[in-house]
């Protein structure tokens, strides 16, 4: 996670401006001008937006009864349009193109979206919706936003492995213990996980869950409660350290600020006083040649 | 938002004061002096609290039929002192009047309120109410509070425009996945978002929702999860934000005042120092001249 | 309430000891030596946990079975001590009892406990049990922490004076909008306000509230769905206000000590430099006094 | 807690190696050498691993039917290897084994491991799982994390002794009030105690719980929403606590950093300044040297 984040730190600055540096001066270099400047990528974002709405559209029966068929011409044009412009970063880019982890992205869902959509396959229509996930990358301010909220995610790790294990532990217990008598909820160490995810959110943990256990095992809160405490106070604990690696980094900067302004402040008082002192000397020094003169 | 902020802001300060310059020497002027000044405003408020409950007691049947006739005309009293309020101020300042935004929410709840409430208007009966929030707007305390609150929202900007984009995305995905089986939840985008923010609240969201799903869409859980666990670290980090936004501004004023002193301790050592230096050069300077002298 | 804070502040000071200056030196101040001395006190906290553990058993019926007599006049010996303690200070203290407010609270649990639990009183039975919250006052670090919980509060004033605001004026609404239709729910003001407390604790506000609703009253989403939005938003503002303010009052403290260290550090220096410059200004002097004397 | 902690302290630093000081230059010696080196630890970390698959494994019918005794085999096979550990240990430390809590938590889950599994006790089976657990101490990054989520629970200290009695007093109070009427929710203390939990976690406290009791009770509600406004104020001070304490041990290390910085560039400045001030004061001497010798 972390080397992924640095290569969005590579190509996505503070500016939100995505540098990829020039790559050769032929007619690939004219293309890459032509598809990288700032008006093309904005009606890029344009067009991602009207897919959107088209795509929206296509949800409502009225909407495809009226206009069903402008509809599907308006969705093929753009992706056709957006399949150009990936084809002509593949041809630009070639083998470097998964440097910027945005344009693996892209591909991504562009090739979901020529993907059959039969059969098992049926679900991948659904999908095709996560093309308007695009305009994260196509809008400087979306993308900025994105890459705060993934910079939080490293400094989770060790926590995250930690309640991945104490959920592992928990789920096989209970698939142990409750999994004969209640096999919808913890028959698979799968479900067991599932339905401990539902008790942590203490969606209905009580009235759903745990007391129609605790009348087949009337001790089973001594499993649940301590489970609600333990990943309770585990994720809290998660979010205080985000919360805490939040404010640091704005400290730092604000102390920094602080400390240059302060050294400013002294190396201004330090000048006043040096200045006086070599004035002095300078005195002393006339003083001395004086009085060697004088005698 | 912004806008309309400095719009607050220019009307009301930190002491809770609406400050609107008075406009002519003339009798508007003089109708000025009569509307705004501290008293007709503390009237003003006593009267809104005593509408306030006016209108509540009339949702009670008890009271309506011990005193109902009384209610009624207490309320069109009260409703036309403050259109002759409202009145008097679109008087004096015409159409600079919009500037205050608190000049057009009174206008607003004042207007509903002359509406005929009748056939598919009858809700605006029930809007009368929102008459009574004016007293945010008469009470300064009230105002500070409102406007401190609604300065947290500029912050909040693209992390809500990328928390509605991953709500779209998602309500998409669920119509076209969820609706045919679940038309009731998932039957139109709106059903769907609806459906989405009653999971985003965790509010029956396995029991109710996503359990029922499971028993035809097995792997329903994976759209499900990820969607609680993105939006859940979302608006996390959009409230870490305003958090980290409070805690800078207080830290912000906190170490002005604390670099203020400080530099005021420096300042009184750095002059202790220059005046023993300076006590110096005279003396040296003495002793130059007397060595000039004594030779 | 800032009042009673202070009063709390004037007798428990952050050593958690409870200081009333002795009133006289006869009887009276004996007496207040008796029962205020450390020993004491710690014997009456002793007792409070034992009429905790009686009363508890008090509710199961098998140990009032077994010895359901010895828990009686346990109990009744235990109030005897309590009613003592409690007279005793009244004697002490007089009209300046209720300078403390934990006295007050006191004689107010204690007297609960003499109230005839007959008939519509019978409830009074059950608040008996509220004599164990004097822990909280017997015990000095208890009490510590229920004063700086109370402290939290002053601060949380216009905010929740907002939030009662907004409440009222949705809870009119909604008993116009939707009583009608679901009296159980929105009948009366009361009623509606307890159904708002509901949806704001986000406990089955969809499932068991809005949807039902919204079958009658379609657009009902629109009255529900932004009330949490708002009472959300305003609760977390609160809470950050209590999180910023336990921060500032926590720095304040810290920056204080780092600005005295710092102080310290650079009046040493300062004196170090002065030193110099004194040991310099009598040697120019010395210098002085020779070069007056050689001629 | 706080002793435990301070133990916790003296095995693992923040280099989350546990250091415990070799015992003899013997056979013993040898063996510590053999069991306490890198190498070892990193494979007994990996049979963990694989111990906590098979335990998954166990789980599912179908993989048991393919390969249950290859499963059971590995597992005995790992038991005995995990056991030869700690005897082991025990052999090396022995009675100062239990200086190391992570070595009492070793022992206990291989000991439950030993245990017969049958009638009362076959929930031993399902505890068997805990085994994994010892991942935390056997992998560094681990183990400093629970220390530090360990070394958040001494300060929470009188606030939980406080929520304890407040639920306490609640629980009997609820026991005697609505006891009688609901007695599968607030039958005995315990009952009562669990139901409070639930409501407290806000799940179905309403629709489930509250609105049924004040069906007969009608003012129940008077009880239950003071409960939880009560303890979610406790609880969120709590959190406030944990959070502000983590913020300042953060910040003093921050601070300490920053004035030693400062501390380094106004020595650096004072340095500059003596200089100056001796290389006068040499000046001088010289120029008294020579106001000396010139006359």
């Amino acid at each position: 996670m972390a080397a992924q984040d640095k290569a969005v730190d590579a190509t996505v600055r503070d500016d939100g401006v995505r540098r990829i540096p020039p790559r050769q001066a032929g007619w690939l270099g004219r293309l890459q001008d032509l598809i990288e400047n700032a008006t093309t990528q904005k009606i890029i974002a344009v067009l991602i937006a009207l897919n959107a709405v088209t795509l929206g559209l296509e949800t409502s029966e009225r909407a495809m009864a009226a206009a069903g068929e402008v509809l599907r011409v308006l969705d093929r044009t753009l992706l056709l349009i957006f399949t150009a412009e990936i084809l002509a970063k593949l041809l630009i880019y070639r083998t470097r193109i998964h440097k910027d982890p945005w344009n693996v992205f892209d591909i991504l869902v562009i090739g979901i979206a020529w993907m059959p959509a039969t059969g098992n396959l049926s679900v991948l229509r659904a999908l095709r919706i996560l093309r308007v996930l695009r305009l994260i990358s196509a809008v400087p301010s979306m993308r900025r936003v994105v890459t705060a909220l993934l910079h939080a995610i490293p400094g989770m790790g060790s926590i995250v492995a930690l309640l991945a294990l104490v959920y592992y532990v928990f789920s096989v217990m209970a698939t142990k213990l409750f999994g004969p008598a209640f096999p919808e909820w913890f028959g698979t160490i799968g479900a067991s996980a599932y339905s401990l995810f539902q008790i942590m959110t203490l969606e209905s943990w009580s009235m759903g869950i745990v007391r129609p256990v605790m009348e087949i095992f009337p001790y089973a809160w001594a499993f649940f409660v301590p489970f609600i405490l333990v990943t309770s106070f585990t994720v809290l604990n998660l979010f205080i350290g985000i919360i805490v690696d939040a404010m640091q980094s704005q400290h730092q900067a604000e102390a920094e600020e602080a400390a240059v302004a302060e050294d400013k402040a002294r190396a201004a008082d330090n000048a006043q006083i040096l200045e006086e002192l070599r004035a002095l000397r300078r005195e002393v020094a006339d003083l001395k040649r004086d009085s060697g003169l004088s005698p």
